[in-house]
């Protein structure tokens, strides 16, 4: 891989560049997104016209870039969680329905909630899920009921990289987590959001593992017998579907 | 850009690697990579190690690699259709759930149909469009209806790469874009699956050009007349979603 003379490489210059727009800033100015990458002017103008002719990036008409259609269109054919996305979709759609709330899937990755699927309804509340988006585990339902059904050591982990998390539950994480797995579902009220509540069921692999969840999140005070069950079937549902059930 | 000893860039390299995956091969040994993208075996071993390093690939138990989960998330959360795709998704879901057959929203792109999003239930027919897949705009009730209502020059471009498509039609493709533009969508009987009909409407923008369609795949024979006014008012929906509407 060719060095530039600071140092790092040509991909490493176009992961910083990519890593520089978010759902807030999805289009940058070349300026801003020299800054933002950390990389001289010049080697940005160079960069970006070589990614944009390529169509790693898009230009807009107002000049400024943004990552490109093309892209999009490469990674999201084969990206990984696509034949697990693809196989839940039919159940995301039951449970939203049915419940008419934002409902969701996400996976567990580095430690953080990734949101791959989201639908919604007009009605329904706030919340800060947008697919490809992150959540913090220990503010969601859809996390925690991940991290409930992790392997001990994935669960050590976390707790020791979140230091002040047992202050955050009666019981500490760990009577949280605990009762998650009685429960077999999370709840969570108003982590995020002010009157919403969180409600999430794990699909668990063959081990009883988490290899995902399937979420909503509706107004506090909602009555959460029938979500869970809907939620449960759903999530029974992907399992199978992904080569998981029973 | 740092060039290899014939002559091409290491993101040139890094596209023909994106490139060589597809639905039908989503994931490839890193010979078999090399083979598609027309690289030295080093060469391949060498990126494809640097490429999942930073996320761009993944590595799968089996030692095959795919796009990876990170990249898939960086290009996610701001590509550019992603403000359409976002304010269309209800749009999708009511027509799905009136019409309870495959419901996709798509644009055009270099002069084939792009496949943003799709929501389908079991009981759906047979239908190749997914999503971030390309279909043939003259195979397609999604291409049709966008190709009516396009600049003049393209549909001549269309035509002029498209020698024997007058062919297809009945009066030709002039005759039936024509058609097309004074009915305000698209039929189009088995073009791509014998037994099914793709009907589709374009979403435009102020100047009555084409910026997406959103269209059905439905059994041939289903009569059209709710379908088309159910699409149609999703159409507008989703213009006027967008910031295109009246």
């Amino acid at each position: 891989m060719a060095n530039s003379p600071t140092g790092d490489s040509v991909l490493d210059r176009v992961l910083r560049i990519l890593e520089a727009f978010d759902a807030s800033t999805p289009t940058l100015t070349v300026g801003a997104l020299a800054r933002r990458a950390d990389l001289p002017q010049a080697t940005a103008y160079r960069i970006v016209d070589d990614m944009t002719r390529r169509g790693f990036l898009d230009r807009q008409p107002t000049g400024e870039v943004r990552p490109g259609l093309r892209l999009w269109e490469l990674v999201t054919r084969c990206y990984p969680a696509r034949d697990l996305r693809d196989a839940a979709l039919p159940f995301i759609q039951d449970v939203q329905s049915v419940v008419h709330q934002h409902t969701q899937l996400a996976v567990l990755q580095d430690d953080e909630v990734l949101v791959l699927e989201r639908l919604s309804s007009p009605a329904s509340v706030i919340n800060q899920a947008s697919v490809a988006n992150r959540l913090p585990v220990h503010d969601t339902s859809l996390g925690m009921s991940m991290l409930a059904f992790s392997p001990s050591h994935s669960q050590a982990r976390y707790s020791r990289e979140h230091p002040d998390i047992d202050d955050r539950f009666d019981g500490g994480l760990r009577g949280a987590l605990a009762e998650i797995r009685t429960r077999g579902y999370a709840f969570l009220d108003g982590a995020l959001d002010e009157g919403t509540t969180g409600i999430a069921v794990p699909v668990l692999d063959r081990s009883k593992q988490a290899v995902a969840s399937i979420g909503v999140v509706v107004p506090t005070g909602t009555r959460r017998h029938t979500i869970v069950a809907v939620l449960s079937a759903a999530a029974r549902g992907i399992a199978r579907a992904t080569g998981n059930g029973p």
